[in-house]
């Protein structure tokens, strides 16, 4: 098993602070990030994530200067970052490319993967290594996700994300899920989780388990909502599980501690109603938008547990 | 598979805010734990943790009034205590029954189970229901934890109980433990998880797939360092992979939210610093007690990591 980590510290943390890294901070982080051996640091956004505000921060513009200024300092090998195919114009993809990012992203949502396979091809083209990230990932039938994947495998796509936005898949179901599309490609796979019900550190286990070999993680589990896996304990596992000892446990630590003190709203806590999202199968969105359709879904499976009260009251606050 | 739950957040809660409960607090988290479906809230220990201080709140002393107030309010068949041998006397066994309690969890080191077998069976001669704990399995030679399982079950105990005191283990070695038990003895067995290493849900999720039927778990994960297996996670996770949504998950959560609102350290932060004490395989007493033989080695192995000074810190801070 040759395992690929991705600290997707500073773009999925990016929803905890605005995407308001500084230039140090960013340069810090991927810097110990690389010495403590992760393979890949996604360093921002491209031009925004899906839905675009007006203020975004650095992680959140991924300009062409500030990649620059991590491929220097880590070198391009190790600088990727993620974009979803509306925010981007046909320039954007060669001009990462040539700013020192070798690492490509791209979003989709299964039903609608031309665009997102458009991209793939071009940022095959201009050189970059490239993975599709499928997103809700847990809201798409199987057989259908299996068609993306072959489609982003013929397209050139070298991993294939499964994307547990909601946070809600079980272990068992990551497990047979990867091994489907296991049996349908030969491209890599990768798992990018949310841990809405404290089974991120679970469902990596068992992705790798089935084959994934891709694993995106964050230090403190620095994410949107409840957050990602944590980098530093699926590092520590890694450690003791390989035949090895890859990943430097002291570096990676002193990164956690750095960013606790950097960046005051880092850790998310694990909340009740992150963990009703997740229960239900339901995305962020539905925590606030109270004319967002995921909402009034989400405040009727709430109900059901006599928690709808909770949900009007984050909308409320 | 029929699994029996245990509440431990008043008793292994009780290390944050020096057994501090009040009675209110504890009749209220008695009964809505036990409306949400678990099977044994765990009130308190009898007497005192191992290393007995002289200021011990409610949920440190497990006094007879105290039994008999809760059993009143939830039911003998749902009330539990812990203890260790030695803070006990020959009456303090049927004392408890007689207040109202039902379950016995017992203590022991796996070196010297003898005292500890002494008051399984005469536990079990009142009428209680018995578990005999193993500390610190992980710092046990598989061979030893099998004899002191099989002792325990000679000895008419329920239920032999896995501690991972120190939140070290791998889901692959508690899988592995806990068949080696299931095919040497018929009791049930059961697993007490820490969560140094963010494990204790892939923990939790592998004994129980190997053959252990009893999970201690703690609402919000309040429990001694970085605390146990998430109460709510876990029920979450039963409901959605179980037959039947057998627990109440609303209720779950309000109590979740009830205990974070009454007391302000309830919640554990996964700290760099356990995570050290779990890779190491080393106790939370470690942390601090400078002339501990625990700590020495914890200085020594964390210095391998470049983070001696952090426990040399914890020490003088």
């Amino acid at each position: 098993m040759s395992l690929v980590n991705v600290d997707v510290t500073l773009r999925d943390g990016g929803y905890r602070n605005g995407f308001g890294f500084g230039l140090d901070y960013a340069l810090a982080h991927a810097k110990l990030s690389v010495t403590g051996g992760v393979d890949w640091v996604e360093i921002a956004y491209r031009n925004g994530p899906l839905q675009r505000t007006p203020e975004l921060g650095l992680t959140g513009r991924g300009e062409d200067d500030y990649i620059s200024a991590i491929a220097e300092a880590v070198g391009p090998e190790h600088v990727g970052l993620m974009l979803h195919p509306n925010n981007v114009d046909e320039d954007d993809i060669s001009a990462m490319y040539r700013a020192g990012a070798r690492l490509l992203r791209i979003c989709t949502p299964a039903h609608v993967p031309e665009q997102a396979m458009a991209c793939v091809r071009q940022a095959k083209s201009v050189g970059f290594t490239v993975c599709l990230h499928i997103t809700r990932v847990s809201q798409v039938a199987t057989a259908r996700v299996v068609e993306v994947v072959a489609d982003a495998a013929e397209a050139a796509a070298d991993v294939v994300y499964l994307a547990d936005s909601n946070g809600s898949m079980m272990p068992a179901e990551t497990a047979a899920l990867v091994a489907r599309c296991r049996e349908a490609v030969s491209c890599e796979l990768g798992l990018h989780s949310h841990n809405n019900l404290g089974l991120a550190m679970s469902n990596a286990i068992a992705a790798v388990q089935a084959g994934a070999t891709w694993i995106d993680s964050s230090l403190l589990g620095m994410g949107k909502g409840p957050g990602n896996l944590v980098a530093e304990q699926w590092l520590a596992y890694l450690n003791r599980v390989g035949p090895v000892e890859r990943y430097d446990l002291g570096t990676m630590l002193n990164l956690a501690q750095l960013l606790g003190r950097t960046v005051a709203e880092a850790a998310p806590r694990q909340s009740p109603l992150d963990l009703v999202l997740g229960y239900f199968d339901l995305p962020v969105e539905a925590r606030g938008d109270i004319a967002h359709d995921d909402h009034r879904q989400a405040v009727h499976a709430a109900e059901s547990l006599s928690w709808g009260h909770v949900l009007a009251g984050a909308v409320a606050g």
